[in-house]
């Protein structure tokens, strides 16, 4: 890769507070200079048939062509008839891995410390079938479908990322002790994969208890790889112990090496077009899909500024009870490059 | 109800631990004067066909009858043939709502101040159908049942316990943005009851979004109701918030007025018989059985010097970084009655 050919990267900028943290994402990136050509697509007015959302088919062929791309929040419009845009995403592009890193931010205090864990979350299959029925009139079913292909991709890919990030443990979230079939395929083929790893070391965690540990002490843990809703409900929960989704990344990892990052928080209609949001988590999603492109120098400056700027203090957008606009918080990130 | 007249209460010691710290209830609630006659069973040896595990029909049969009892942990013997006890137990009993009150221990610090809520979990079905099937290899699916009966019978627990100990606000805790007919028809049924109690606020959060509100600010929320699993996961992570299993009571509620209180926490083979343990969760758990039995002076009076105790810091047991034994610390409750 040479520097003067850029790489055309899909952005989804999302609707509520999207635009203006992902124009915030577009200034830092020019700042750092890096060669990203962005290719910009938006959500729909209409239902695409061929997504059976407000998600266009085109906007999906983009990032089937670039292969990474940078997603701001979408809220999924109410009523019937079509899915949410994030689900669409995730079906549509095979995004299998959700992959969200959780460390406590220098400088941003909560009650935990040296937070430093990652959460890979299977993205496609579990509780999130999509299938429900009425068996009869009061009582209906949800079916939780675990497939020992979508299990073995998620594990192969928590433990390589285990090993590409020097990072010594995958811990693998379940309840087999209820889903003995479901959630015991899924650690059946954890297990699988972990001898393929002799040297990071494997473990396995009941959910509540898991829930329990992380409050008492995140510390012990490193990297967790978890079916759908486990993943859905810990990595919230971890978000939590940093200061929540605003300052958290995450990145979709799907087949055929896409990658495409994401901030997982709202859209926060109420404070949008007023400048006011904090563009920190969708800045540290771009900050892994550098990484992901193997631009790591870049990324460490961008992440240094970030963490500078918050851990300085002067600059703080106000759900940091800091009392700057999305712009001089941006311009400050921009000048600790 | 006269002093005089004993109540008789079934009361399963358990294994590990269980019978070190029932012989501590036993000792505080005779220093207590409290009016009960325990009628003791065990484990059995072998499995009893008439409930499919090592709990003996008999032992279901006393709690049917006295309809009030305290268990303490039982761990399930580890092979295929049998139902774990603690389901075994909630099954047969049909102990349709299991309550966690947890409260900050005045004296016992950890992150968080002030913890004052409640859990009410769904305990019947759900995510633990036991219903598993292989479609076809390497495809599992686990059926997740909710049935309006058993949403509506512990939503109409959760309002009736939030209107009887003054309590301000229900939430329910649900994933029906992704499972919109299971969680959906829980939530229906919650809105339903909620109707019926204008006085008694109603809120609806979603898992993920709770688990990350809990971690960052557990003063927000009063009684949460939900289904089963999400109650498994939920009660464990707010017992994390107050010190863990060891510190939180738990009391099943079942139909035709049965109460079974019971310490959650496992049953440490490790420590057990060295007069180790901490008799706390089952002391607790023995307050509930009480104030289920309008018995809420003794209750009181139990309740404070327990709190008393661990807040005086004189005598705790090792899991509190204390260095007294079950009985030294047990003596120490009695002293404070
Ligand atoms: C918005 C919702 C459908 C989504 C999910 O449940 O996966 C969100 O909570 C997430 O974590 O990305
Ligand atoms: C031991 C286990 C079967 C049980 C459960 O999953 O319900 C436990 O975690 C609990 O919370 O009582």
């Amino acid at each position: 890769f040479s520097s003067q050919t850029p790489i055309t990267a899909t952005l989804f900028p999302g609707d509520g507070i999207g635009p203006e943290i992902a124009e915030s994402v577009k200034q830092v990136f020019k700042a750092a200079e890096i060669p990203i050509k962005w290719e910009e697509h938006y959500i729909g007015t209409e239902i695409d048939p061929r997504t059976q959302s407000f998600l266009t088919w085109e906007s999906l062929e983009s990032v089937r062509c670039n292969k990474v791309g940078l997603k701001g929040p979408m809220a999924t419009p109410i009523g019937k008839g079509h899915r949410s845009l994030n689900l669409t995403m995730r079906k549509e592009l095979n995004l299998y891995a959700n992959v969200r890193p959780c460390c406590s931010l220098p400088g941003y205090k909560t009650r935990y410390d040296n937070v430093n864990l990652v959460t890979i979350r299977e993205n496609t299959e579990g509780e999130y079938s999509g299938l429900e029925h009425q068996v009869v009139r009061g009582v209906v079913e949800s079916l939780k479908i675990i497939t020992r292909s979508a299990s073995l991709r998620v594990a192969e890919y928590a433990f390589h990322y285990a090993k590409a990030n020097d990072r010594e443990r995958v811990s693998a979230i379940h309840k087999a002790n209820i889903m003995q079939k479901t959630d015991g395929l899924f650690l059946e083929c954890c297990r699988e994969v972990a001898e393929k790893y002799p040297e990071i070391k494997y473990e396995e965690v009941i959910i509540d208890n898991c829930c329990m540990m992380l409050v008492k002490n995140p510390t012990l843990f490193d990297v967790l790889v978890m079916p759908n809703l486990y993943g859905d409900i810990i990595s919230d929960l971890c978000a939590g112990l940093i200061g929540g989704l605003g300052l958290t990344p995450s990145c979709n990892i799907g087949e055929g090496g896409i990658a495409l990052a994401e901030a997982v928080h709202g859209s926060a209609p109420d404070i949008a077009g007023k400048n006011m949001a904090n563009p920190t988590a969708l800045l540290l999603s771009s900050v892994m899909m550098l990484r992901h492109l193997n631009l790591n120098e870049k990324a460490n400056q961008i992440q240094n500024a970030i963490i500078g700027t918050i851990a300085d203090g002067k600059y703080r957008t106000a759900d940091l009870s800091g009392s700057s606009s999305t712009t001089e918080f941006t311009n400050a990130i921009c000048d600790n490059l």
